[in-house]
C-alpha cells in the first residue's frame, strides 16, 4: 500500500480552509474528492499545515495512502484533471516511506505575509495582499519583530478557538522588508517555526502593523508578549495576504 | 481647464480591453464613468496603450482634461472610491501642461509576458500566465528573439484588424529569461518599442514558444520575419499573459 507525497498550490479565496467541513468547499475536500473520481479510492490527506479560510499556498505537503500502485505522474495528472477548474494544482506527487507524515514528520513550517502599502487600493493583487493605505516604517516593523524571536508563550497571539496543547512555540525567522516591484509598494513579512498557533502570523502581522505606523514601540510589542495582552495586539491581517510557502522536513 | 495625467493599474480580466465599446465593460469607460460621477464633467481618456481584452497593466498612462481644477489627491481618492470594486486603481494623478499627451508624447512601451512552464497548472496565478506544459528552453527563445530586434516589417505578427498604417517597427528590447520563484517555473518575455502592432506582443511570444521546443530554430523566425509568413507563426499567446508594465515619455 503505497504512500504518496503530494506537493500543492491552491488560491484560498473561494475555500473554507484546508480542513474538511460537513457543507462548505474546502481544499482537503477538493482533493480527496480528486483522488476517490480517478481511483475509486476513499482516502484521508494529511497535510503539512491546515490553513484557515483564504489563506494560499504554493507548496503545502499532503501524504495519503492508495491501496494500489500507480506512477507518480499519473497521481500527478489525474488530480489535476479531476480537480479543474478549482483553482488547485498538484505540482508533484513521489512514492514516500510509510514513516513519513506530512504533518509529524515537519520540523519547520515557512509563511509569508505580503501588505500592499500605499494610497491606491490593489487591482492586480486584490485578494493577495492587505491594503494599508497609510505609511508603514518597515524598519521600524523589523525591529520589533525581533523582539518575537525564540521560545515564548504566545498567548497574546493566538485565537480564541486555538486546539493545541501549548501556547509555547518557537519563532525562528520574523522579517520584514519593503519591496518595491514597478509600483507594487510591498511590505513582506516572511517568518519561520516547527509550527505556529492557529491565527498566529496573522495577528503578529496585525501587531507589526502597528509598529509600523508608531502607534507601538518594539518595547510595547515585547511587552504584550510578556503580559499575553491580547488587548493591546493589532487587528487580525486579513487572511488573503497569508501563503504558505513551504515546509522542512529532516532528511532520512 | 487643467490636465491631468492618472497612472492606472487595472486586472484586464474582467474587461474588453481598454477602448470603450458601446455594450461591453471596458477600462475607459469605467474610468470616464467614475470621472463623471465625482466631478459631473464628461470627459474622454486617451491612453498610451490600448490594450486587448483580458491584457493587464501595472502602469497604463492616460491623460483628460477638467474644467474645474481639483487637488490631484483628490482627483486620485475619488475616482478609486468610484471605480470600486471594478480590479482598477488610480496609482497616481498629477497635473501636466496642454502639451502632454499620454499616446503621442510617449518615446517608448514596455510589456512583459508570462508564460509558466511546468507540467501542472496556475492555481495562484490563474489568468495572469500562460500554462506550456511541455519544457522550454529559453536560451533557444532568447536567441530567436535577438533576430526580430531593430527596424523591421513586421506584417508576420500584426492581427489581420490591425488598423496602423504602416507595419514597420522598431523592437529595442525582446529578452526572454527562465525565472523561478519557489516552484514557479516561469519563463517571462519582456519587450519594449516605441509602439507595437496589435497583437504583436503575443503572436511573437507564441513564435517564440515554437522555437523554445525545437520546433522553429532562430533562422526560420528570421525567414518568418523576412517573408511575412504569418502562417508560419505559432499560436496567438493568450491575453491573460500579457502586462502593460510602462511607457516612456521624452524630457522637456
Amino acid at each position: 500500500m503505497p504512500r504518496y507525497k503530494l506537493v500543492i498550490e491552491y488560491d484560498g479565496a473561494p475555500f473554507c480552509g484546508w480542513q474538511r467541513q460537513a457543507e462548505d468547499p474546502t481544499v482537503q475536500a477538493a482533493l480527496e474528492d480528486a483522488v476517490t473520481r480517478f481511483s475509486g479510492e476513499t482516502v484521508r490527506l494529511t497535510c503539512a499545515g491546515r490553513t484557515d479560510a483564504g489563506v494560499h499556498a504554493i507548496h503545502q505537503v499532503a501524504h495519503l495512502d492508495l491501496v494500489k500502485a500507480w506512477r507518480t505522474d499519473t497521481v500527478r495528472d489525474a488530480l489535476n484533471a479531476h480537480l479543474r477548474p478549482q483553482p488547485i494544482s498538484v505540482i508533484s506527487a513521489e512514492i514516500v516511506g510509510p514513516d513519513f507524515d506530512a504533518r509529524h514528520s515537519a520540523i519547520r513550517r515557512h509563511y509569508r505575509y505580503r501588505i500592499l502599502n500605499r494610497r491606491s487600493p490593489a487591482a492586480l493583487t486584490r485578494g493577495h495582499v492587505w491594503h494599508v493605505p497609510w505609511p508603514l516604517d518597515a524598519d521600524l516593523m523589523q525591529e520589533a519583530a525581533q523582539r518575537l524571536l525564540g521560545r515564548h508563550d504566545f498567548s497574546a497571539f493566538r485565537a480564541a478557538e486555538c486546539q493545541a496543547n501549548s501556547p509555547v512555540r518557537t519563532l525562528e525567522q520574523l522579517d520584514v522588508t519593503r519591496t518595491r516591484m514597478g509600483l507594487f509598494e510591498e511590505i513582506v513579512i516572511a517568518t519561520s517555526a516547527r509550527s505556529f498557533l492557529h491565527h498566529q502570523v496573522r495577528a503578529m502581522t496585525g501587531t507589526l502593523m502597528l509598529a509600523g505606523c508608531k502607534r507601538l514601540s518594539a518595547d510595547d510589542v515585547a511587552e504584550i508578549l510578556a503580559t499575553k495582552a491580547k488587548h493591546r495586539c493589532g487587528p487580525l491581517a486579513p487572511a488573503g495576504g497569508l501563503t504558505f510557502v513551504g515546509v522542512d522536513y529532516a532528511e532520512k
